[in-house]
């Protein structure tokens, strides 16, 4: 049998088929348009399946399951209660889907908590049953397996380890708080902390790079830091201490097998890993214990949430 | 049938014969009196396991178990591997019960997990399966279960929220951190503010509370507070929003159902709850959740431990 993973994205809607060994054989894929109403992006994503069931060559009648991960919050009847970059209050999603695709089984989550399944069961955790995945972008997104199953804790909202405080009255959040780890450990954040050392430091070869680039970014301090360059290497010194803070705060509370790490900001490998590894060894709790928590770089970019989205179905 | 529930601590060593309604019916108590060698302690756990049995009047055949917290973290063979204020290092507490009290099944976890156990089972909890429970006392301990079980991690280790940074490069932590939660939320952070408080304030009233009683304790502030001291009243609002930040941290990662607190500092009643209800109810991520955490205060005091090592045997 096959199941059918869908991410529904702020800007795109992508559907894929996946056997049961987690490989994808089909996709399906369209903007998503917002703001538009629930209907018509419930409509777009019953075409967006069955373009990834004709591209995979299976029917709806091989299907056992389908799962969708959704940004926001995901009740325990698969109603999106609020998600607010798709304008969402209270959809039925679940119910959406089986009037456009059939009576067939229906699983709605969060899309990083579908990443982190994906991950746990098909990338870096090679089937770990206790694991957390880290995401740095945008926001810092995350995802908590524990035994097998999802944490998503009673209201179907935990698994926000971006939006734990790490600073008291520190930076402002989205969120509403101050001194979130995603206001230190964001993609987002590290552009901020960027642009404040170049405004100190006007000789910093940040200046040349961001001017070449066209813009300040994620990568700016991190090339800045390869040239040798004194302010570069601070903000990335800095940088990888505000993320180490937060993934030791996981390992303290969790200790869990497996922090997979993803989000663009990896894909500075090992200039980023390294460090980051040393400083978490360094000042983590359990450092008297034999088995400690393994820190991987994350294997399936964004496939994770469509592989974990269609495994929703087959984990209870 | 019964069970045996034992809290080895580093003052008392504690064990009482359980119930299947969690009801205490006899009590064996003797002085730990460390520094001790691991074997005569645990003599002495044996004797108060026998003392235990006497008082309830029941025999070795009708124990189906024997469960122990103790602090340190504990393996998953039932070996201690590290308990510092004990001076155990890799003690092979399991064996060494059975070896004194037979071929019984037994037991071994953390003593802050077990009093979890016991307040989720047995007390504020009335048997909720996503619990969080929080000591406030000479530090910040913590346990958590998640669907019934509980959350120790891959290395017996997690569950230490106390050692999760909420003001990085902040306060000096007894973990060797800077700006662990514990470092400002437990009584002994709170009387270090108050003495800091104190010391900046000459005309306080919290002098004269000191005085009286002989020590500044985690209640000068509180009282000098009911008298209207501004001082005092500074010291507990502050106080009351670092306990919120560490409670909002959890309740954004996991959204127990319920979060207990307990240890001395909760004597102070809703002049405790109350505000910090106020500051976590403001500042959580899942503002728009209809269900929301709970937080309480916890039932059973020093029992939740016995309890909960006595629950060990049943939970799996």
């Amino acid at each position: 049998m096959y199941s059918i993973g869908i991410d529904l994205g702020g800007t795109n809607i992508v559907a894929s088929v996946v056997n049961e060994e987690y490989k994808i054989l089909g996709t399906g894929k369209t903007p998503t348009n917002t703001p538009r109403s629930a209907d018509e992006i419930f409509d777009d994503i019953a075409k967006v399946c069955r373009e990834a069931m004709d591209k995979a060559g299976v029917k709806m009648e091989d299907i056992s399951s389908v799962g969708m991960g959704t940004p926001g919050t995901v009740n325990s009847d698969g109603v999106i209660e609020f998600a607010n970059n798709l304008g969402f209050a209270n959809v039925p999603a679940k119910e959406m889907i089986k009037e456009r695709l059939g009576d067939i089984p229906v699983f709605i989550a969060n899309d990083a908590n579908c990443a982190a399944l994906g991950e746990a069961y098909a990338g870096c955790g090679n089937g770990s049953k206790n694991f957390v995945a880290v995401t740095l972008g945008t926001g810092v997104g995350s995802g908590i397996i524990c035994e097998g199953q999802l944490v998503t804790g009673v209201n179907a909202a935990g698994g926000e380890c971006g939006h734990t405080v790490i600073m008291m009255d520190g930076e402002e959040c989205s969120c509403g708080r101050k001194g979130c780890w995603e206001a230190y450990a964001s993609a987002t954040a590290l552009i901020r902390q960027t642009k404040a050392a170049m405004q100190e430091n006007p000789d910093s070869v940040m200046h040349e790079i961001a001017e070449q680039e066209g813009k300040v970014s994620g990568r700016t301090a991190f090339d800045a830091m390869r040239k040798g360059d004194i302010a570069g290497i601070k903000v990335v010194d800095n940088y990888i201490k505000y993320v180490a803070c937060g993934l030791i705060n996981i390992i303290n509370t969790l200790q869990p097998e497996i922090i997979c790490i993803g989000g663009g900001i990896c894909n500075e490998g090992d200039t980023l890993m390294t460090p980051l590894k040393r400083y978490v060894q360094a000042d983590r709790y359990s450092i008297h214990s034999k088995i400690q928590t393994k820190i991987m770089r994350a294997e399936l970019g964004n496939d994770a949430g469509i592989i974990g989205a269609a495994i929703l179905g087959s984990i209870g």
